[in-house]
């Protein structure tokens, strides 16, 4: 029981939650949320259904949940960039790499795309994004030195920042995608970090 | 058939509306979502079920739903805002009178906790945060004379200040409340419209 083999069995174990959970959205895609079934789940992952239970608590979770080293992922590659970056920046950065991972684009494609298709993944994928946006504030209020309950600035500039890559998402999946996504969302970026202020020109009286 | 006579007819239907999910609100809170009926809802408000029918398509779209009148006042609101005026604080401004309105800040926290205690109301009520958004982003873009499907930024310039409203309502509801709201919320907007400027301290290495 050297410390080198827990590194491996933590490996074996995030090994097991990716293979349940991108079965569980593959099969979901196939043949509707309704029909698949948690065994279904278990055997395509080559696990007993009582292993699938100790990663999530439904079928749902399995599709939508986020799983804590993804997570860990996201809040230490925040607090990975430069000291001196500042936070908006960082946050930035962060998700501009995540987007342009091209499985990790997928990814998150495909589990917008299921959420559209079945509002009973509602619930666990609003969990899954309020998880995400608390584990970057929590990264984002250690980098200023501040903390999440007395400091209400790392918990907003998460969610400006979130929202802003959600409706470029959106906005951009109803257009003719004649821009590429990530060249709209560093214009959103860009117009954010100038809060806003591209758009202060001036109005026409109505 | 007078001109005179359509806008009385328009107010008794919004009347009719209004009382509909006002009683919808009301009985799911004493009750509970599942206990509640159609029928009850018709009777609480003295209108017959075709009547509700006439107006919501379940009582899950009677307790979130967001009515045509309430989108139409949110529009204008940023259409009557001082034109020059920069569209973020047009925005702002129309949220921060909406907030600072004790029936209407009353009807948005019962609505939040409803969603919060069944999760079935979030389609609809999502669908609803949908449309508002939406309706403010058309007035944004008529603001900026520029138009929702080839220009992103009111979408988004819309997102991410909605996103603000309630990352800190959401984290003022868990804080002890010893600051108000309206303060928390005018620091929110500041930090925003600085694109966040205010974070940018020297942070210590890791």
């Amino acid at each position: 029981m050297g410390s080198e083999t827990a590194p491996l069995r933590e490996r074996k174990k995030e090994r097991t939650r990716v293979d349940l959970a991108t079965a569980a959205r593959r099969l979901t895609a196939e043949h509707g949320l309704d029909a698949v079934t948690v065994a279904q789940i278990a055997d395509a992952a080559d696990v007993s259904v009582r292993t699938f239970f100790n990663y999530f608590r439904c079928k749902e979770e399995a599709v939508v949940g986020v799983s804590p080293s993804s997570l860990r992922e996201f809040a230490d590659a925040v607090l990975d960039r430069p000291s001196g970056e500042p936070a908006l920046t960082a946050l930035i950065e962060t998700l501009l790499q995540t987007a342009s991972d091209p499985e990790m684009a997928e990814g998150w494609e495909l589990r917008s795309e299921l959420v559209r298709l079945y509002p009973a993944l509602l619930p666990r994928h609003l969990a899954a994004m309020a998880d995400v946006e608390e584990a970057l504030a929590a990264s984002v209020a250690e980098r200023l030195g501040t903390d999440l309950s007395s400091d209400p600035i790392p918990t907003i500039l998460v969610a400006s920042v979130v929202s802003v890559v959600r409706a470029t998402f959106s906005w951009w999946t109803h257009s003719d995608r004649a821009v590429p996504l990530t060249d709209v969302l560093a214009r959103a970026f860009d117009a954010l970090a100038g809060g806003f202020a591209v758009v202060d020109v001036e109005v026409s009286a109505r």
